[in-house]
Formats: structure tokens, C-alpha cells, sequence
């Protein structure tokens, strides 16, 4: 297997070369029906992948096939389900596929079947959020839980929280919602000061996430719980439940109700998947709705072995962001989807994207000489277009779009006005966007005149459900992935997030001995 | 007056030759104690601004004056504030800062003293908040109202939201906070039913929001309201009131309980110092609360006039922002609030920057050549931290930061682990990741290593109080409206979104003659 630097790969120098014509792209006389409709392949969980409306012809995707067979791009990706390690020196493993089900060869680890690990905590997870809807396990006064707190930050947070907001109206609406869940993740004490002034304390029982045990935020938020509890005349460790590794200092710990595991093989932002998802949403929609979560995301892993670019839309995906990053240069990308209930999905694929690949090291610590992951931000549509739109219609530089749709609400809840639901002129909305955003228009007057040639492509489905979020997360988890190997990077580690977390201690320890840190320390009275 | 183009005017073409010098910038070396005390200056309601960590030195802070003297922008500002129209052929005023408070000479329109307008309003909607409040004016079943719901989309939505998540555990400590709000926005059903099924319709007061009374998405989710209010029994004319221009369809309607005005010189992203903010703010916290959030704004737009660019943070924050986008070619730029109140600060910055500056023509519509608004993106920390700020630390591309943090907070509730209270770590957070990134550090690891001379400013003060956070939202109002002037773009409109609109209703009415639109719409099954 070799592991080289994008710009040694000779399909992307053929790409580079083909650059003036990927700007030049004509999308105004391209894009018509006859390309939507061939431009797009299925994904897992019944949803579909567009790209008609992205600056790719056939002699670009020719490219990208080449360059996805140099660079042994399933291979390597076959590597990671088999469970072998992918960088020098290191003994770490890449597992959150095999949290959803085996991919590969059974994978061994200190003699520990590791696919048997992950189900077993699934199966005691599921257990365990089966007694609290039953009311055999109740908080310390007798009271059945009615409110699940999650307590962590980071991967601990976002991807949870996104995949409960994801799923709450459609858990309504199918009669499966069984505790609402709130989250607790930063250290300024306001935040949960403000989450404890909302919740019924004998009634909540709190998930305390951290897969180190150690981690600043999450402790103190712990602290700041027990307080609140012990204040309250409850017993905490009938109100707490721990998400955690096995050799941390949460494990086996009397301190709470029960302990469910992963281990260093599962990264934060990649663990919705796991425990640190699996739990809180088993307890929140029950644990056939977190079953069916983990159905779509293996049937998308499964969909991402395919070596076809056309029919692998997490694999098109990650070289259709390649192209645009490093061959049409575009800095940033937008997450647009045409769903509230995906209104923290953006911030979630932020986390897993940018932390990912925002790195400038290749996997054996070298500089690389090409630029890596994008900044990636986004809102719900239709709001976005009351926001944002404007610089992405008519601003000085292009952002590629990632828009996402359906067919159906979740709640079937709708209203008709001038002839049309709103769910209608939601999808609506979406089309015309596409439309406009690579088409143009033409004015006399400058002020009014839309370029076009602003590329997006679309996820698309009936309705969001489990099975259609597993899906979603998934392809974003298998694109990243992709670009990763694309790029030559170690996607699964984060040794940018150290630097701060070693000055803050210095900061609170007052042995800095750095004036610029004392003089801050001083604006802000520390 | 002259209105030119940023690439004409002399100041600018040297800070062009200054760019190596900029890029190359020692922040190592530069940033210590002494210039920490010294590279700040006081903004409104108790705040203030430091540059210590941006790329600046007294030869750029001395080509800043000499571009803001050139293109005179303290006296365009003075313009805006006396009701002059900036764009040829335009009869629009600029007037969010007389909401406010009076800055400049009496504005006068078709015979109306518009501040008087502005005020009479004010009062008016005091009144309202006041009488709901005491109980005097209840919903139709004769409950009182305990929860406001507000209905509108971009301005009369995020920035009005943002504002309510900054004061709301603020108001809870100090024992104003007398009604809770929820936002209704999105044209997605889903949204509308969520917030329905949440609320106590007999105690629940509307809020109907949009300048023409045309919007789409809003007047969707007034009669999907209007018929849960129905099917409730309920009288929907007794708990709905508008928020409109004088000339709207909603105005001096019989089926709300009563309508405030603003008008069309009042831009919907500078709209929460208006009624479209006022009436939910006042209705939540009170009317004092809202005075003093004026105030704070207020004092903001008067020092906002200082021309002595050290002295004026709005002015100086424009200049280094243009500085960074034009000279040092940096395309996105990230809001990161040390404060969970400011969740949604940052997404309100993103419509009020990206929609007012997103532009790629000048004022008499000629194409400029230069880049104009950036991208901007954001999450509070500690939690960002955990998230993207890998990529901001190690990515490949500089991001300028924009922090903000405070020295209390704001429930003042909070434990102390490791010797630490949490209000204390999160400082000691911010000012790490401040040196972090100014400062990198070398590692014969490069994995580990941190380039450093990542750019950022710092906002901080005491508390975040309505005066600080009408300070910090008119800050950011002037430093945009400053950049547009830089650039000679029109801030105030925003015809990238019409497009859009149109294309929407062809789809809607199926005719749009499209192929491409026909065959999206057949995939989405409308």
C-alpha cells in the first residue's frame, strides 16, 4: 500500500490541468433535466446523491476514478474495517464502523474481540434504557426518569444533540419518544445553571460522557450536578450514569447507576454511533429507534466499499471536494439543509469535518504543500436564505453547497396557503435555490444580476428517520474519511486541541511566566 | 463627498505594499505584557476592544487613519446618522441608529419627524409589555399570558433570538424576567408544530413579524398558528399582534390586538434595536430592560463618531478586517463568545455581516475588483474548542478570530473544582487560546507543532448586561456599516435573495418553463 502526498499522484495533476476548464464550467447551458436525472446514485437508507449541479463532466469523473484507484482508496479503506492500524508509530485503530455492525475480518485486539466488545455494551446499553422506560429503575426518591441530562462536550455533544434534534419530531409523531433529553456541554456555569433551573431533578437522570474521564469541562459540569443533586436531598449515584473507556477513573465507579464502555479505537467526533450517542438516544426514543439509527449507517459503510466513483456517493463526494478545494480553490463549504429538524447538523458536520482534516502535517509528520479541509458552516433552509444567501448569490467568492431535502415532514403537520403546503413550498424553495445558484441571471443593472456558477450538490429522501440520519451521518463520516486518505492525513487525531488545553493550565496554575498570558489574566481579573 | 473604490484610494494602495510585512508579522515576539496594556480602548456600556493579538503595528495603525481620513468615513457615517440617502438613486435612509436615540439633526420624511416616529412606537409598545404584564390584557379565555411566540424570519428572527438567548439567564438572576420566548421561523412545518406542541396555547401571546407583510414563510406559519388557535377554541385576534410597516397588510388589521411599526429605513438585520425586536424583549424582560439595551447601543453609535481610529473600536475592527481580507488575503473569519448566553450571537453576526456586505458591485453598480464581506462562521467556547478549532490551530489557511469574554457571568451560580470555579477556567480558556494561536509553539514533532500568527481581537468587560450587549450588537452594526463604506458597496440592501423568491413561485405555480427545475422536482415529489 503506498501512501503518498496528493500532489505526487498523477490524476491530480491531470486534474490541475483541467482547472480553467472546471471554472469555466458552463452551468447555465449544462444543468437541465436530462442531467439532474442521470447525474445521481443511491445512498443507504433510501436517500439519493445529486450532483448535476456540481462542475463535474465525464472527463473529470474519469479523473476522479483514477485518481481514486491510485491512490487505492478502497484498499485503504478495507484496511480500516479489518481494524489495521493506518499510522507509523501508532497502535491506534479507526472502529466506529464496526460499532454499527462487521464490515471486515473479525478485530482482535489484547485477545479481545472487539466487534463482540461493541455489541455487548449496545446490547447492556439497550438493557439498561429498556428498565428506565419500564420504571424498574427509577431516581432516588421513587420517581420515574422523565429527563435525560447528557453532560459532555465536543464529540461527546454535537453529534448527540444533532442526531436528538434530528429525530425528536419524528419520535413524536411515531409515539416512540420517551424521555427528552437536554444537553450540558461548556464551563461557563450559566449553561448548567440554566439547564438545572429547567429540569425536575428527582426525575432526571444524567449521562456523564468523557471517554478519558478527565476532561476539564465535563468534571466540573459533574461537580456542579452533584452539587445540585446532593442539594436537593437526592442521591447522586442513583442519578448518574457514566459513558466512559475501561481504564478510566469513571469505570467501575459506585459513584453511578452503571458504567457502559468504548475504548481509544472510537474518536469523539466519529462516537454517535457508539455509547456516547447510543445511550442517551436509546433512553430518549427507545432502543429499536437507536437499532435502526445503526441500520443505515452500516448499509452507507457497506454502500462506501463500492469502487465505482459514480455509484459511491461518499467516495464521489470526497473527490468532488478535492477538486473544489485544491483545484478550484474554494475555502469554504456549506451545509444547507432544507429540514429544522437538521439544524444542528451543520455544526456537527463542522466538528467532524474541520477537526478531521484541518490539519497541515501528512501521517508521517511531514508539511504538506497543498491546502487540506475547508471551512464548513451552515443553517437550516429556508432561514439561511434570510441570512447569509446574499454573499453566497452575489459576493466576490464562490462557496460550494451542500443542500439537503425531503419529500415528507416528520410530523405531517401542515397548514395550506395560496394552494400550497408549506412543507411544498419548502422543497420548492430548495429547487429554486439550486437553480439560481448555478444558473444566474442576467440584468441591465449590475445590482440585480446573479453570476451563477455556484455549485452544490443534493442529498436527498422521503423523510428523515432513523434509518435515512444514519445514512446521512455516515456518508459525511465516510467523506471525511475519504478526503483524509485523499489529502495523506491522519483524520482521527486532534493534537491541535493540545496547545490550549497546556496554557490554560498554566493560566490557572498563575506559573505561566508569560506577560502577555499575565496581562490578559489582568483585563480579565483572573 | 467621494464615493470610490477601495483599489482608488492612496492609503489602501500602501497598505498593499505593507502585505509582506503583515503576513510575516512576529507575533511571538511582539506579543508580550506591555502591548497587551497598551493596544486597547473603551467601547460602550463598560466593554472594551483589544488589538493586541491582530497583525497591526503603529506604520498599519497610521495608514488605517490615513484610509478612514481619505475616504471619509466619519463624515458618511455623520451622513447615515442625519438622514442623508447614501445610494444614487435611491430614496432610502439609513436609519437603525435614531432608533436609539438622537446622534445627528432631526430626520424628517414626507413631513414626519421619523425619531419621533421611532420613540412614539417605543412607548407605545412599552405600554403593551406594561399591560400584559399587570394582567390587563390576557388572552380570550381570560389566562394570562405567560409565554411569547415570535413569528418571523432573517432579522425579525435571529437577530431578536440572540438577544433573548444573551439576557435571558441575565433577567432570571436579577429577577425581571417575566414572560419565555420561542421563535417560530422556518417555513418547514415542523417548526411551527414543535413550538405548538410545547406551548399553553390559552397563555401564549404572538408575535406576527415582517416589515411588508408579505413574507413567504411567515404569513405560512401565522395561519398554520391561527389554526391551532381555532381548533384551541381560542380567539385568535386576542392573542396575536403584528409587528409591520404602515403600508403592510398587517397594519391597523382588526384580527391582531394591536401592531407597532417600523419602516422601510429600518433594515431587517438591524431591526432588534426596533419594534421587531423591542416588542418580544420588553414583553420578556420588561420595558427597563430593554432602555438600558438602547443605551448601550446607543453610547456605541456616539463613539462610534471619534475619528482618531485608536480610539473608535468599530472604525478600527473595520479597518483590520479589511486589512485582513484585502491586503493579507484571509476569506473567513470566526466569532468566538467565551459566553453560552452569546449561543446564537454568532449566527446573527453571520446575516448581519454576510448579507450586508456579500456583494460584488459598488454603489452606482459597477463590478468591483476587489474582495469584499468574508465568511463569517462561529460557536461559543469552551465548546468550538472541542470542535473546529483543530482546523484553526493546524489547518492550512489562516482564519482571523473575534473573541469575546467577560470576567463574571451571569447567574453567578457556579462550584469550584480543582481550586478553580468554572467562570475561572473559562477565562483561563480564552486567554490560553488567545496566546495559543498568536504565539504556536515548536515541537520537533510537526504534528505537534503550532505555526502561530493566527490573528485575533478580543472583546471584554465586566458582565454581559443589556448595556454591554447593546454595545456589542451596535459594534458590530458600525464596523459593518464602516466596511461597506470601505468598500463603496450599498450594506443596506439585498438584492441577492430576490432571485430566489422568484424562482420559488414559478416552481409553486409549475411554470417555470425549466427542465432542470421540472426533473428537481420530480425528484422531491412535488
Amino acid at each position: 500500500m503506498n501512501f503518498n502526498n496528493l500532489d505526487t499522484i498523477s490524476a491530480y495533476k491531470k486534474l490541475l490541468s483541467l482547472a480553467p476548464e472546471g471554472k469555466n464550467f458552463d452551468f447555465r447551458r449544462v444543468l437541465d433535466g436530462k442531467r439532474v436525472e442521470s447525474c445521481k446514485t443511491m445512498m443507504a437508507g433510501g436517500l439519493q446523491y445529486s450532483w448535476a449541479a456540481k462542475p463535474v463532466n465525464d472527463g473529470v469523473l474519469e479523473l476522479f476514478q483514477a485518481l481514486a484507484d491510485e491512490t487505492e482508496l478502497i484498499a485503504k479503506y478495507n484496511m480500516i474495517l479489518n481494524g489495521e492500524t493506518m499510522n507509523p508509530g501508532e497502535n491506534r485503530k479507526v472502529l466506529h464502523h464496526l460499532l454499527r455492525g462487521q464490515s471486515g475480518n473479525p478485530v482482535m485486539h489484547d485477545g479481545k474481540d472487539l466487534g463482540k466488545f461493541y455489541a455487548g455494551e449496545l446490547a447492556r446499553f439497550s438493557a439498561f434504557a429498556d428498565k428506565v422506560h419500564r420504571g424498574e429503575l427509577k431516581g432516588s426518591t421513587g420517581k420515574q426518569f422523565t429527563t435525560v441530562v447528557q453532560i459532555g462536550i465536543g464529540g461527546s455533544d454535537l453529534g448527540p444533540r444533532a442526531m436528538y434534534l434530528a429525530l425528536e419530531n419524528w419520535a413524536e409523531k411515531e409515539g416512540c419518544k420517551k424521555l427528552g433529553a437536554i444537553f450540558i456541554s461548556n464551563v461557563d456555569p450559566d449553561d448548567g445553571a440554566a439547564v438545572i433551573s429547567e429540569v425536575n431533578l428527582p426525575e432526571t437522570l444524567f449521562i456523564l460522557v468523557s471517554k478519558s474521564g478527565t476532561t476539564q469541562e465535563t468534571l466540573a459540569n459533574e461537580l456542579f450536578v452533584k452539587a445540585k443533586l446532593q442539594k436537593a436531598g437526592l442521591d447522586a449515584s442513583r442519578h448518574i450514569a457514566a459513558v466512559t473507556s475501561e481504564t478510566s477513573p469513571l469505570a467501575n465507579n459506585p459513584q453511578y447507576l452503571d458504567s457502559f464502555y468504548i475504548d481509544d479505537f472510537i474518536g469523539g467526533r466519529y462516537s454517535s454511533t457508539s455509547a456516547v450517542g447510543g445511550v442517551v438516544l436509546s433512553l430518549a426514543f427507545g432502543k429499536e429507534t437507536f437499532a435502526a439509527f445503526l441500520k443505515g449507517a452500516h448499509e452507507a459503510d457497506m454502500l462506501a466499499l463500492e469502487s465505482d466513483v459514480r455509484k459511491n456517493a461518499a467516495l464521489l463526494d470526497a473527490l468532488i471536494g478535492v477538486w473544489e478545494r485544491n483545484v478550484l480553490l474554494y475555502p469554504s463549504t456549506a451545509v444547507l439543509p432544507y429540514s429544522q429538524a437538521l439544524s444542528r447538523f451543520p455544526a456537527h458536520l463542522q466538528q467532524l469535518d474541520m477537526e478531521s482534516n484541518g490539519k497541515r502535517v501528512n501521517r508521517r509528520g511531514e508539511a504538506v504543500a497543498y491546502a487540506t479541509g475547508p471551512v464548513v458552516f451552515g443553517e437550516p433552509g429556508t432561514n439561511g436564505q434570510h441570512s447569509f444567501y446574499q454573499l453566497l448569490h452575489q459576493g466576490t467568492d464562490i462557496i460550494p453547497l451542500q443542500f439537503i431535502g425531503f419529500t415528507e415532514s416528520q410530523r405531517d403537520d401542515d397548514v395550506e396557503v395560496d394552494g400550497s403546503s408549506s412543507e411544498t413550498k419548502l422543497k420548492a424553495n430548495l429547487i429554486a435555490q439550486i437553480a439560481a445558484f448555478a444558473k444566474g441571471q442576467d440584468d441591465a443593472n449590475k445590482n440585480k444580476e446573479f453570476p451563477g456558477g455556484r455549485p452544490s450538490s443534493l442529498i436527498f429522501g422521503k423523510k428523515l428517520t432513523p434509518e435515512a440520519l444514519g445514512s446521512l451521518l455516515a456518508h459525511f463520516e465516510n467523506k471525511v474519511m475519504f478526503q483524509g486518505l485523499i489529502w495523506n492525513l491522519n483524520s482521527f487525531d486532534q493534537e491541535g486541541v493540545q496547545l490550549g488545553k497546556i496554557l490554560t493550565k498554566k493560566v490557572l496554575s498563575g506559573t505561566s511566566g508569560d506577560s502577555a498570558l499575565e496581562a490578559y489574566g489582568k483585563l480579565l481579573e483572573i
